[in-house]
Formats: C-alpha cells, sequence, structure tokens
C-alpha cells in the first residue's frame, strides 16, 4: 500500500512550462511547431531525464517518458508487455491558460518520478506522454498528437494542410526537427492503456462540490453551419409586412435551439456562437443570415434526434418568414466510452482517498477520444474554477491539483506495481 | 398653359453624371469633396451655364444654377423675392446607384432649361441646388449641404470630423477648393420654397401602381445600439441551465423587435440589421451580444410608445435569461411634415396630367426635412425598379423618370411664371 503522498512540485512545474510561449495577459500561446512549442518540448525532455525517465521523441515531435519494468517481471511477455501511458498535449489556443493539458504532462512526469524513487522499478512499464498537438489551433487538425500515435492519422493527411500565415504543415513540422528524414521513430506504437488527467474547463465539479471527475464517456458533436436567405432591404423604406428579413428569421431559429435543447434535457447541450447578418449595417434589412449550431451528447441517437427536431423548427420559421434555408454539417464526431474497468479503479481509489468523485460526460473533445479506440482509455478532471478555460484566467487550485495527481499515482501504482 | 413636356435628355444626363465616381460594378462612389465628386460638380457648372444658368458655388461647396426674375417684376419685391429652389444631391454612398440625389439635380437643370426655352425671363427668380453632402457616407455627417444652407450646421460642427482614412473635414474641403478662405460665398442664405424630386427607394409606388409619390412626411427615426451582457462559456461543458447565453437572448430580443413592429402596424418600422456576438466563435456560448435598433414612424408619440414597448420586452428576455441589458440611443430625428399648400398644388398637376399619384411617407431621410425647418418644402418620388437603392442595380425607368419631370416642370412653371 502507498505512504501518503506528500505535495510535489506540481505547481512549480506547471508555472515554469507557463514560461514557455508566455503572453502579457498571463496566458500561453503555444502553437504546434512554433518556437515556443519547440522550446517546451525539448525542456520537458530534459526535464524527464532529470526525473529518471528514459527520454524519447516519435516523429510527429510526441516526447515519451519511460519508466521501463524490469526485463524479468511475469508481466513484460506478450499483450500485458505494452506499457500503461498517461500524459496529455502542450500545444494550446492562441493565449490559452497553463492548466489545459500541461496538468497532464506535468502531473505525469512528477507520479512516475514519485513511482520510481518510492518504489523503484514497476512490473509493467510506465510511460508519460507529451502530445504534441490536441488543439487544432495552427493547422486545421485536431487530435494529431494522439492520432499519429494510434495510427488514426498519418503525414499524407495533414502534409499540405497550412496554417493561418500559408505555412506548409511538412515544413513546419521539418524545421522544428521532426519528421520522417529525422533520426526519431515512426509516431506508430501500440500502448497498453491511456489515462489522462485533465482540468474539467466546465463548472460542474465546481458548483457540485466534487473534487474528482471520472469520465464516463467523451460526447459526439455535430457542427453545422445554417444560411438562411431573404432579401436585403431599405429599413425605412420596406413596410414590415414585405420584408423577408433574414436576421429576424435567424432570431426565431436561435430561440428555437435553446428552446428544444431545454426540452432535451442534460446532457444534451447545443450552442448557437455566431452569427452574421448580411450586409450586417443597422439601417438594411438583412438579406442573409449565417449562424454556427454546435450540438454534443454522449448518445449518438440523441444528437441525431435533436438536429431533426432543430431543422422541421428552421424548416417553419423559414416557411413563416418567406425565407431560404440551406444547411451545411462539418464536423461529426461519434460519442466515446471510457473502459469500464479502469473507472471502477479510479473509482475505488477516490473512496480510499476520500476524494469526492462524481461520474460525468467529457462535453469537450479530448485525446482520451482518439486512444479508445486503440486500447483501453479513462480520463479524470479536476475542477476548473468558474469553469474557464482557454483564457489567461484559467485556473485550478494547488490543492486541487494535487488530488488528481495523488489519484493518478494511485492509479499507476496499482498497474504498474501490483501483482 | 403649358404645352406638352417632350422627352429631354434626362436618362443622357444621369448616365453623363454616372460617369464621374464610375465603379467596376456599373455603380457610382462619388464622396464628399473626394476627385469623383469635384470633378463632378464642376462639371455640373459648366452643364448649368451651358444650359443657360448663372452658375455659383458656395463655401460648402453646394452648387446653385440660377434662372433669375425680371428685376422689374411684381414678386420680386419683400418675401416673395426668395427665389424657389429644387435640387437634390451629388454625393452618393460607396458602390451606390446612379438615380439617388442625381435624379434630382439633373431633372432640376433641365427643368429650368425648359422653362427658359420655352418662356424666358421668370417672374419669380427659380434656382437649382447640386447639394454639396447628403449620405454621410466619407464623414459621420449627414445633411451637410441643406444644413449648411438653412443654418443647422456651419463649419465648427464638422470641422474635427475625420474620414475613415483620418482626413480632416476641414482639410479635406480646403483641398478641394472650398471653404471660408474660398472666394465663394457664404453657404447660409435664405431661399422661399424647396422642391426636391427623388426616387423613391423603396417598393410601394411599383407595388401598388403608382407613378407619382407625393410626401406626406418623412419618417423620424430613433437608433439604438443594445448590449446584452451574459457569460462566455465552453459549448461542450456548461450544462443549458447553467448559461447566460447572450446570444439566445439577443435572438429573443430581435424577434420580439419584429413582432411588436408588426402588432403597431403601418407605418412604423423597426429593423435589427446588425447583430455581434462576443467572442463571436461557434464552440463559445457568447458572453456578449450588441444589436442595432432603428425604429421609424411619421409621429413621434408612435416611436416613443413603440421603443417604450420593444424596451419592456427586452427587460424581461433579460431577466429570464439572467442576462444584463444596456442600451444607447445615438440618433433621434423628429418626424417632419411637407407643406400643404404645395402638396395641394402637385396633386392638381398629377391630376391634369393624368398621372396616378399617392400621398406617402417617406421613410428615408432627405435633404427635405433640413429644409423644411426654413421654409415651405415638398417632395416627389418616382418608382424605384423593385425597391433597390444604395446598389449599382438602382435602376427607375426613363418612362418614369419622364414622368417626375414633367409633374416639377409644372411646379416651377406654376411658382415661377404663374400670376
Amino acid at each position: 500500500m502507498l505512504p501518503n503522498i506528500e505535495k510535489v512540485e506540481l505547481q512549480a512545474m506547471l508555472d515554469w512550462l507557463a514560461g514557455y510561449g508566455a503572453d502579457e495577459q498571463g496566458g500561453v500561446t503555444r502553437l504546434l511547431y512554433d518556437h515556443a512549442w519547440c522550446d517546451a518540448q525539448h525542456a520537458l525532455a530534459v526535464k524527464m531525464q532529470e526525473k529518471g525517465l528514459a527520454a524519447e521523441f516519435d516523429q510527429s515531435g510526441n516526447l515519451f517518458g519511460t519508466l521501463k519494468a524490469d526485463s524479468g517481471s511475469s508481466v513484460t511477455n506478450g499483450e500485458h508487455n505494452l506499457p500503461i501511458v498517461t500524459g496529455s498535449h502542450i500545444d494550446s489556443v492562441v493565449h490559452g491558460g497553463k492548466y489545459d493539458g500541461a496538468y497532464g504532462v506535468a502531473a505525469g512526469i512528477l507520479a512516475l518520478e514519485y513511482l520510481k524513487q518510492q518504489f523503484g522499478v514497476p512490473r509493467r512499464t510506465l510511460q508519460v506522454v507529451s502530445l504534441c498537438e490536441e488543439e487544432g489551433s495552427r493547422f486545421p487538425f485536431a487530435y494529431w498528437g494522439s492520432r499519429s500515435i494510434t495510427g488514426a492519422a498519418c503525414l499524407d493527411d495533414v502534409r499540405e494542410l497550412r496554417d493561418a500565415a500559408g505555412a506548409r504543415f511538412e515544413d513546419a513540422m521539418t524545421q522544428a526537427g521532426f519528421g520522417p528524414d529525422s533520426n526519431y521513430r515512426s509516431a506508430k506504437r501500440h500502448i497498453g492503456a491511456f489515462i489522462e488527467l485533465h482540468i474539467e474547463q466546465g463548472q460542474v465539479l465546481e458548483r457540485l462540490g466534487h473534487s474528482i471527475g471520472i469520465v464516463s464517456a467523451i460526447v459526439g458533436q455535430k457542427r453545422f453551419s445554417v444560411t438562411v436567405g431573404g432579401e436585403a432591404n431599405h429599413a425605412g423604406t420596406t413596410p414590415m409586412i414585405w420584408r423577408k428579413d433574414a436576421l429576424a428569421g435567424a432570431a426565431d431559429m436561435i430561440s428555437a435551439v435553446r428552446r428544444i435543447a431545454l426540452q432535451a434535457g442534460h446532457p444534451l447541450v447545443a450552442t448557437v456562437g455566431q452569427v452574421i447578418p448580411d450586409p450586417g449595417v443597422g439601417n438594411v434589412v438583412a438579406g442573409r443570415a449565417v449562424f454556427s449550431l454546435d450540438i454534443r451528447h454522449i448518445q449518438q441517437e440523441s444528437m441525431e434526434q435533436c438536429w431533426k427536431q432543430m431543422l422541421e423548427a428552421f424548416t417553419t420559421i423559414a416557411e413563416e418568414h418567406e425565407l431560404e434555408l440551406e444547411w451545411e454539417e462539418h464536423l461529426s464526431v461519434a460519442p466515446t466510452s471510457m473502459d469500464a474497468r479502469i473507472i471502477h479503479d479510479i473509482q475505488e481509489i477516490c473512496l480510499q482517498e476520500q476524494l469526492s468523485s462524481y461520474l460525468m460526460a467529457s462535453g469537450a473533445g479530448h485525446d482520451s477520444q482518439i486512444f479508445q479506440s486503440a486500447c483501453p482509455t479513462a480520463m479524470l478532471f479536476v475542477p476548473s474554477c468558474s469553469g474557464i478555460s482557454h483564457n489567461p484566467l484559467e485556473f485550478t487550485s494547488e490543492e486541487d491539483l494535487m488530488r488528481g495527481f495523488r489519484v493518478l499515482v494511485r492509479l499507476l501504482y496499482k498497474y504498474g506495481y501490483g501483482s
């Protein structure tokens, strides 16, 4: 049995890591293969080595720190030989916070250091990974790190993508020292299990007063662009009854989205975050309005049902207003369930640690949803202060960070050192 | 009594004038004091002289063409000495059409030429004015031409205004050859009556099958900026019931604007042409949304009443959604009535000419609303094809242009040559 886990330098490591790509607002901007990202990833390799882990990059730029099992161990042969991997990503959104992704990486490194110091060589290989990319904030491609490890994506899928400045994906990768011509190993590899520790990026744990969120499933997403076509007209000279006001129609539709989502009930969420009227001038009746629609649920069927209801409502509204209606689905991600056995183990650890845990859906996407198709995968959340994320104000207290850390250490101990 | 007025070169003059500031889309961009505007205004001065009128600029850049009364005429003394003025403006919006404003200027020049040729020197001085500015499309100040003539504005009101490129109003005016240091007379002057011939810029005449619109009143306007404050949140991790979605609230308000305006009935119009959610990203619940509101009616009380109802609705919606509500009124123009005697004279002329006329409100603002406070003022509309205006597709048939011209000529004949 583990002794009480004392405070480790987790907060200090997050502060240190946030120095790479630090912006004036106290936030972090580390985009795939940019300078801040390269410096951070190489500094983490050094840090892993200092902590007694073998550090190794792959061709995508993922960084693994390994605590290798005893070669004579009974679990080093066959399927059971595959390493247990923890970690997360170090890339950020533009002006992001210092916890998103970074927390899982730092906690993983310190967990392996702690376990090595306390218990020496494990019976099963443990690894921490600093994934190269999750956010999709430089190139229009998210989860590059985990997708290249699991084989869900390869260089051919991203090679010709361009960032906002016009840089080619492959060129950016090569300039950062990675890619097929580098001396690193290919990214694709088999792993035994993936465990991701992450901030919640929502308010559920904080509001309900829980310390640990155990992710049951990561929501699926459907994203649409809805276009309402009317007739641009002079705001003074066009009587109300003759108008085909695209924005008035869009407004009715946006109201309908909220009404239908509320009726569907938790955990369904549906959001219109953007609407663009055209010409978008105060004294012109809008001839066109385009709005975004984001629907999420842990069940595919519920998402489909909700979209169907919304589309029916949109169609009725368009007819009432004599407007045209077009829509385009530009993202469709299926929900994914986390591994039931690992969830059970985490629940047990939380009981032992006397931590209030809460089984919940993740409303945000994470690398875990990619790993889930390749190996047993689980995800742990700690509270996010006011749910703020992707923002310099992102914050989780050191106490909460340490609670998640303790659960991670006990879980890795169980899988790495247990019989 | 006037003979039948035959076709004059009205269409040709409009086509010629549209060559100044012509853009590739077949539209016109002539902004106050810019090159195209200067060239057009000076070309019009030459044109006026060719047509037998005395051309004269004032310090604002307004151009008057005068057909002077016989100095021995009985109406040249006292109050009755003041000239009857027709005309409109030659500035345009960016990528505007070739009829808005220009029609009234061209028709005025040709009307005075026609009257001079047919009847010689009038008993009362007739003038045509090519007003320098009405649209407010370069500097944030509309009706500069008519306001400087009536004394409703002077250089001090506009001197320090800047255009989008940062140019100072007074500098632009001086560079164009106008201003107090020029050799031109001061803009402020007394006039006996103002008669403006203009395209409708709406669909009322076309839809109802009338040839001439006689403006009874120009609507008042109230323009607001309404700000809805909520809480920006992650679209995936924030349950529906915890959201303070500023855009969902704004959508309900925009729907309410339309509902209340329809209930109020014609001629009230209310328009939301712009809404800007913040951050305006598809996967973020909007923390803020700002929308425009434009309310117009020919009665001040009806506008006020309508705004009051809307504000009550906004307040209720904000409370339901737990949102903050702020609003700012940034334009308030009172409705203005046109002169009853001139309206009567126009109606009579339309009967004589067997033209179907329609007494209507102008939903758009015009220089006539400025002149109305200084002298008896009237306004005539001709149909706009499909109501399209402020657009290269703006069109009125030559037949309709000529109908308006004939009414103008008969009206000017009545006031200039009648006993």
